[in-house]
């Protein structure tokens, strides 16, 4: 199969080197404004060629992987269009889903099967110098498939992720990614920022951490070309996310300023077991 | 020196590996109210002998390390009191400052030296079981001296904890100290809960979740028979600094809902420039 990668950023990049790995058996190709990130991954054999259009590669991909900011998808559909190969399978690795469908779906050929994607894996710092195929390895993958979407088409992708490395692919609807994606990942990035722009940096914050506020802050290095959109994408999910979290929270701080030291340890009992479920240990019997 | 440690849980567990395999010209014993955690820490050789009273041991004893829950502290003094070696150092491991140095200093005979401390190194899990050197490695430690302290022994005790590894060792007030912890430390720890106290556990998230879902709850495998006490203890600042953070979120949930992407890529650059700050890392230029 020949796979066109567009974006040869972190992700990008990533899915040129775990496909190498992995899955040698495709013919990688990539298109990316960067002359420079093409050169560089054709002499590190991560891609055969690289092209700054879609013309001449487009014509003889079966597989377009859109790595990309999600403001620039409608507008590469669009120019992309044309040059399409009749059957071509398509997907992203956009954090939302809801609008990236609704913009997209109504833009393409009958024959043309867009299945949307978001691999949840690591990305905290940008460029092609930072992909890594071992992100992929042990980390979640969620398909929204479609009315439009062919189940075989389906079945490919998930088998092309599960060589690439990803454990638990799941298929859900847009609005449960949304919703719980708005969870996982959106809330925490704005705890994390909230937390680190609450710091009065007279204190010297950093000579005082432990492992505790280092933990919370490592999502804060944060790239601000991506993320306004996301959460602006996303803002109905999101601001529900931040409500709950903030009524928790206010709970807890009713209980600490009333001294209430019963609900507290009930509040703390719940996200002992509440954490033990999530890493899927069991929970221990304490004194 | 004859050491001895009050409390073989995690904290004094570790104390006691650490000094074995880092300062074993000292001669390491215990109390503990459980015998078979002295008989096994006996077995293990990492203390000399273990004992469930104060009579036998502390008047041999040069420096005495209570690793207990902060409640206990105050009736451990009175009933320690009879038995101290004159000239004796005391420390703590207490995770708040001001109230505890309130409540000891008047307990105290007029040759004893109680220099308060704050060992910052991670106890995830409860027991001696758990205890580990290691994790004491690079881990910051804070002392909060008072007028009472003799500075030739808060020099003593300085180098031991050095060549225990810590790291950035400090002398910081007891309300700077209760401050800061108040927000790396108690902040984080109330957010984390109410994060995963937040979630619908309709969703199954864990399917769903990447590494920051994962960084943010990490800490809430908590002891909830530790933690009330010392959120209580601090409640002045805690409050002060959940409403700071709540104050920042308010402001960013503000631009999501009125798609103000301006103000969110000011927020993450500064986010941005403070994580770099943390680490001690030269802030990239980023196209």
């Amino acid at each position: 199969m020949n796979i066109t990668i567009v974006g040869l950023g972190n992700i990008g990049g990533s899915f040129a080197l775990s496909l190498k790995e992995n899955a040698p058996e495709h013919d990688v190709y990539a298109i990316d404004v960067n002359n420079g990130s093409l050169r560089s991954a054709e002499q590190n054999g991560i891609i055969i060629q690289g092209y700054t259009g879609p013309e001449e590669v487009l014509p003889k991909t079966d597989l377009i992987i859109f790595a990309v900011y999600p403001l620039l998808l409608e507008s590469l559909v669009k120019k992309y269009k044309p040059h399409l190969k009749e059957g071509v399978i398509l997907t992203d690795v956009t954090g939302i889903k809801r609008s990236i469908i609704k913009q997209i779906e109504p833009l393409l050929p009958e024959d043309a099967d867009f299945i949307f994607g978001h691999p949840m894996a690591g990305r905290e710092n940008r460029g092609l110098q930072y992909a890594s195929g071992e992100v992929f390895k042990g980390a979640n993958y969620l398909f929204t498939p479609t009315a439009r979407n062919r189940q075989s088409n389906i079945d490919m992708l998930f088998t092309l992720v599960e060589q690439l490395g990803f454990k638990n692919i799941s298929t859900v609807t847009p609005e449960f990614h949304d919703d719980v994606i708005g969870f996982t990942s959106q809330l925490t990035h704005v705890i994390a920022l909230s937390l680190i722009n609450s710091d009065d940096t007279k204190r010297n914050t950093k000579e005082y951490t432990g492992d505790s506020y280092r933990d919370l802050t490592r999502i804060t290095n944060i790239n601000e070309n991506l993320w306004p959109e996301l959460f602006v994408m996303n803002k109905d999910y999101l601001v529900e996310h931040i409500d709950q979290f903030k009524s928790q929270m206010d709970l807890l701080k009713q209980a600490i300023e009333s001294e209430d030291i019963d609900t507290m340890q009930e509040m703390m009992i719940e996200a002992r077991r509440r954490y033990h479920d999530l890493h899927n240990l069991e929970l221990p019997e304490l004194d």
